[in-house]
């Protein structure tokens, strides 16, 4: 078993690492706080003689050895950046989870056949640069180091240059780590598991997500001369189209989900009919069909309203990832662990993106889930109890080492 | 007759304070480029043996003396800053015609009986301040002068701060300044004198104005977990609430408008439900009591929005400017002034707010209008004739030397 007290205690402890007022974490990807956690992080592995890198990208790997080293390492963890108005636990449980994994099995002197891999990808979140699941979407070949290195955040910086601000552009080359399997630990994000009285989310895969960029380009007028009739009013059209992506995401209930998470009108100003304004588009379904219907419905919609309000709507598509079906031999080690420590446990599909369906393209992977209060996160009141943490921590452990010792 | 070939001069040269590549200004109140056409004004004002003083908010003032000094100045003129998205025209005709009137009399060596003031009042366009205006409200005695110091910008800075980085917090207390009469020349901001192929709008009155600020409270969560059901989605509240505000003010139609001008989401995120969102309204009528019905539509719509989508819509109401009606006297005098010069007038009631309104409440004030393209302000490409912008400053020399020969 892990040590749930440490664990729960090294929560707490880099919840500091940008922890706001209201008890969450604002850590974005590549921010000064992001480097204070990932220099927290890096220490921790060495003291507990774990073999530390960083990659081109910035992802950190901690390697502790197998009796045997011609095979591939068994690979678990998560990320440690966190959403602007971020929680405790989304991505740092399965890190710290890891690391406790490996501090555990060094208490209890214990070797295992296979290597074993802590990481903690980069960019996991997407909110300062697009996509989310950035570095281990690189890792698997989606895109290439040089693509990922030129994304700008929302103030022109590149990832490059932001790797460089903090000291983390590391030397070894994307994809070229070697992994044998990977399992994240991570809470469920959603309601199911509370709801249902389960520890234990044996996830059997992702759905779909699209990004869309949007740009809404009416005409700037003065807010007290144009009549109704003649305005091409940027932020009425965004109106009319956010309610329309709420409609179509219902359309495809229960499943399907539309969110316009940004939207900004450009030069804003109380007495000035809006004339610009940009916007995104997170589309989420566990079908790819609907994705395809939900993608059509949205240019229709943005048509639809361009034509009647005289503006145009540009909207750009600038990642798809399909939906994702995890190896049927992690899932089912993951099952039996849980099974074996005596968790109530159920099949579930995770609704949001994670480094494992990146990760599964490459290699088998699979995920552990527990519950979170309210099924709350991307929010600093983001909760989940120190007794699931340790019960994700202990499959966890389990896991691997049926994996490892296989 | 006033020279319009340097009138234009004038409008093309100071342009560039704040000009932008797309041909307008931004130059808003208080910034270094109004610093930088401040302190042009006040070389041309002293160049043109005018004497120059600075309110304790900022405001311009230059004087012509009279044969009869125990008279009160006939006052003239209108604001140099612009929004982030103005034009050319908007105040700068006002001011720029006034400076040229003190100029063109100069050049034909006549003397008035009253002594003239060619003004330029601090933040007329309220876009960097709420309200618009604001010198002229001080003025008048709508606020005290400490209250309008004390007011800050979106980036925190005051007022009194922002007058201070560019040195323009003068000495002269503000409403103490003798004025006999105001007159304010500028381009009418609406389509009405173009489409009737008229020069001159003789304005009678201005609508009235209400400025509202808005908060909506939902809850952040997650973009990708959260079912379409459970969301206290803030941008789609938002959306709801514009199209209300759009249908309220179509069913005042022909005279009601309403504008979202400013809306942004706190702490944006591509995969996070907005929980949070700030706003403004801008309501306006020429009619009082179609203001009070629509500020009461307005709350029952926040109201019905809240109720039904489990969040919280604050309205603040934080400005009111009820209907202006002019002096008939200077009306008058504008309407005899045009007909002398055989210009085609109408009469006309301002969509826009203008310092004048401000001013009437205290001091005999009208003011005089010229076409601009389209109907098109507080847009880079606002447009207006220089025959038109001359025919303009002759109307007003010739009110002028009316008011201050009578
Ligand atoms: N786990 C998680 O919140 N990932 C962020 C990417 C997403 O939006 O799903
Ligand atoms: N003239 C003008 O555009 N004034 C700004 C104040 C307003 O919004 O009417």
């Amino acid at each position: 078993r892990a040590n749930g007290a440490r664990l729960w205690a090294t929560i707490l402890e880099t919840a500091e690492f940008g922890g706001t007022p209201a008890g969450g974490i604002n850590r974005l990807t590549l921010s000064n706080e992001d480097g204070q956690v990932r220099d927290w992080f890096r220490k921790a592995c060495e003291a507990a003689g774990l073999t530390v890198s960083v990659d081109a990208l910035g992802t950190q790997y901690a390697l502790r050895p197998g009796r045997d080293m011609s095979r591939k390492p068994i690979a678990f963890g998560s990320h440690l950046d966190t959403q602007p108005t971020g929680g405790k636990f989304d991505g740092v449980l399965g890190v710290l989870a890891g690391l406790e994994v490996m501090r555990s099995l060094n208490d209890a002197g214990i070797e295992t056949e296979a290597p074993l891999l802590v990481v903690n990808w980069t960019n996991e979140e997407g909110s300062r640069f697009a996509p989310a699941m950035m570095a281990s979407a690189a890792y698997a070949g989606d895109f290439t180091t040089d693509e990922i290195l030129a994304k700008r955040d929302a103030a022109g910086t590149t990832v490059a240059e932001a790797l460089d601000a903090i000291g983390y552009r590391g030397v070894e080359a994307v994809g070229t780590r070697e992994i044998g399997a990977f399992v994240e630990l991570h809470i469920e994000q959603g309601p199911i598991l509370e709801a249902e009285g389960k520890t234990i989310g044996v996830v059997e895969g992702g759905q779909g997500i699209m990004w869309f960029d949007g740009v809404i380009t009416g005409f700037e007028s003065h807010a007290g001369t144009t009549p109704m009739p003649r305005r091409r009013d940027a932020l009425l059209a965004l109106s009319e189209f956010a309610l329309a992506a709420e409609r179509i995401a219902l359309h495809h209930a229960p499943s399907a989900v539309a969110t316009i998470g940004e939207a900004a009108i450009l030069a804003p100003s109380r007495n000035v009919v809006p004339g610009r304004v940009a916007f995104t588009v997170d589309v989420r379904d566990p079908r790819s069909e609907t994705l395809d219907a939900m993608a059509t419905a949205l240019s229709e919609a943005a048509a639809e309203i361009s034509a009647r309000r005289h503006l145009k709507i540009a909207l750009t598509r600038i990642w798809r990832k399909e939906p994702v079906p995890f190896d049927p031999a992690i899932v089912a080690a993951i099952d039996a662990s849980a099974e074996s420590l005596g968790h109530p446990r159920r099949r579930i599909i995770s609704g949001a993106g994670h480094d494992a369906c990146n990760l599964a393209a490459k290699v088998p992977a699979a995920m552990i889930f527990v519950p979170c209060k309210d099924g709350v996160s991307h929010n600093e009141s983001e909760s989940a109890t120190q007794g699931d943490c340790a019960a994700g921590a202990d499959v966890l452990l389990q896991t691997v080492l049926r994996l490892a010792n296989a």
